[in-house]
């Protein structure tokens, strides 16, 4: 039998409402497996002291009033607001921080009953500087990815169930791809981003990362997302469509494979696959994202480069010098150029259920440099959820690799949908 | 000769700089102003018991290492985070409320020497629920306009030469013409909203209110914004468009006068003016503007709503239970609507070095309702920057009413220097 802290998020809540294990232990048991691990994993910037006290209150609570997410054990990144723990960024510019609120999220997992771990090692403020000290579980002479390495590490090596997340290029997909986990980046502008430290206020999207897609669901609905933007599906059989992207050449022998092997898993499975080549244009998203991501990164941190310039690492001052020369002009034209695609890729998605690409160039890289976000960049500019899922079972690849379930914008739901029935094909195991 | 609080935030810089008084007596100038007339006009929702020490230790520093806004007295609507005094959105939900640290906007005006004189009062939240209790200077039975209702009195009435205000609909133009000040929204995403509650992430804009448009210049060089999109005028002559907007039936004789008197006095200077009808789609826009802001607002206030609820204004439960039924598929249509228009905008707004459009229906409405937001709404949504300007000297007119000047998204610098060039003769003295 299972550890409690091995169980899912599902599980863990049918355990804790049957009353299989109360609260309280199913905290101590993460909080064991992470006194035994964290060392090594270096998942956690900050641990909640009073982790377990909030348990001994939620056991107590009457069951009719128990949230949603009752005695569930999370870990929340440390570029969003917390009232009851140092936010730090993983910055020495907000070393001891503490925040007066709660970030909206934050809030939310708060009102419903959820037991906040502590904070994850993070890329300093979601976006460049110091990279996280944390070590991929599954190598921990590689890297678990960025920029939310610690709740992806953390999910992965079973110290939480689920973890928040951002991405505001890739932060969330690729390390849930490098760790072997689901991560999900919802639509664009769909959940709060208050409270969260800002970079571009185009793209910074909060996620999660989870151990099954069932458990990204729960989040999801917690957050609001529950409103369909098309029909379901009339059939079981899928209509997927799957594309390299417009970056081949980058791709490493593993994440070909990765595709290779998902598209015969799924038409052995009946569902219809087909191979789909991005319009050209599409190759120019990763340069708009860049602009935006500069030119708006700029505004940004302009304020702690002005009352702390000293201190702040000179990635940030790169950007609000803009010494990437990107002009207004260019500006323009990339928000122009993205809100085009986006309509394009509107075309593209309606014909599909789900499309699947790459979630990185391949496994995990040696070091702590986060990875290459090119794979991720292009649907965090269309503004399109976006789902990891890990593909297990390949040939001579030891560490995890991923594929991007990606859906129209705002089908959300929908894609948590395909993407429940899709995962197990692709973990290459029975019931993930 | 005028009294200090009278002088425009140039002069008193000057006035310091030169010698010929001190931040304190500037600030108690300021303070003594609004001890005279804040009972009546109620632009302040919190006083900064520490004005004066600030201003001592500022009279302190030797001249090198003063800021660029060395002694200025600014006001900051209460939507802004600030660790010195209470930030309430005018909401029962956040009486006393602390935050940690100040917003981005704000802690900038610091490091430049700014002093903080307080906090303004708002539509709660900046969005909807409660009015601000503020009056217009120009007559107290009617409103200041919203939701940067204090921030517009306060500037209108003496009491501070600058202060900051958000626009996420018509939150800085249409205060700033109600009460007879130049107001500036910048264009989108350039100026940083870190620290500003949140309503609408793809509208929330920080803007600024002045008593000139070389004042309003000041803080756009604080914040950043310096840089030019296009060439400048090659000539004196400016061609300016002059557009009614696509709601002409909703506009009152007096907001008709005005934009006669405009084009009248712009041609006597020898500009070229040129009327101009928005292209149909533009219609529309206002609905779109709804869409997107009741979407994003709905996932602004779902964890108030979740965490708050009966404290929470009904207004907010609307938007979060998305009871005008706004589908994801509206939503996204909204989206691509306004992108397309942004798009076409561009052409029109490159034809002219500016455009001129009604700021409001009229003047400011009896009462404390904030009035309608419908001739801001369109340009907010384009995200192109807008400036109020004053038209004055209005036959049988004797409440202020403003017309709002446009530039291209991002030709920030490019509309600046020519409001500063039309505004006095719109405003129909010699020199503002």
């Amino acid at each position: 039998m299972k550890a409690a802290h091995e169980w899912t998020a599902s599980d863990m809540l049918a355990a804790v409402s049957g009353g299989r294990i109360t609260v309280r232990a199913l905290i101590e048991s993460c909080l064991a497996r992470i006194s035994a691990r964290d060392d090594e994993v270096r998942a956690w910037l900050w641990l909640n002291a009073d982790a377990l006290g909030q348990a001994d209150r939620l056991d107590a609570l009457p069951a009719d009033r128990r949230g949603r997410l009752h005695g569930l054990p999370i870990g929340v990144k440390d570029v969003f607001d917390t009232a009851d723990m140092p936010t730090t960024h993983n910055s020495p510019l907000y070393q001891g921080f503490r925040p007066a609120a709660d970030a909206a999220a934050v809030s939310l997992l708060r009102a419903e009953g959820a037991v906040l771990i502590g904070k994850t090692d993070t890329t300093e403020f979601a976006a460049a500087g110091r990279n996280a000290a944390t070590g991929n579980p599954n190598d921990l002479t590689r890297t678990s990815g960025g920029s939310s390495a610690g709740s992806a590490a953390a999910v992965a090596d079973f110290h939480v169930p689920l973890a928040l997340a951002t991405q505001t290029g890739g932060s969330t997909i690729r390390p849930a791809a490098f760790c072997g986990v689901y991560g999900f980046k919802p639509s664009a502008h769909r959940v709060s981003r208050e409270g969260v430290k800002l970079y571009s206020i185009s793209f910074d999207t909060v996620g999660w990362m989870a151990r099954s897609v069932a458990d990204i669901a729960l989040l999801a609905v917690t957050f609001g997302l529950t409103e369909r933007l098309r029909a379901p599906p009339s059939n079981d059989i899928l209509t997927i469509g799957l594309t390299t992207g417009p970056h081949l050449s980058l791709l490493e022998p593993e994440a070909l494979q990765a595709l290779d092997v998902a598209e015969a898993r799924l038409l052995a499975a009946g569902h219809r696959v087909t191979r789909h080549d991005l319009p050209p244009a599409f190759q120019t998203l990763d340069l708009w994202h860049r602009t935006v991501l500069q030119r708006e990164g700029a505004q940004a941190f302009r304020a702690l480069a002005r009352t702390q310039a000293a201190d702040l690492h000179d990635d940030f001052h790169r950007l609000v010098e803009n010494r990437d020369n990107r002009s207004l002009a260019e500006l323009n034209a990339a928000y122009h150029g993205i809100a085009g695609a986006q309509r394009s890729f509107d075309d593209i998605a309606s014909r599909f259920d789900v499309i699947l690409a790459p979630s990185a160039p391949g496994i995990a890289p040696l070091g702590r440099k986060p990875g290459n976000p090119i794979f991720n960049a292009l649907w965090t500019a269309l503004g399109v959820p976006c789902l990891n899922l890990p593909v297990g079972g390949l040939r001579d690849v030891s560490m995890p690799i991923g594929v991007t379930a990606i859906a129209m914008r705002f089908d959300d739901v929908a894609l948590l949908e395909a993407g429940r029935r899709i995962a197990p094909l692709l973990a290459g195991v029975s019931s993930p």
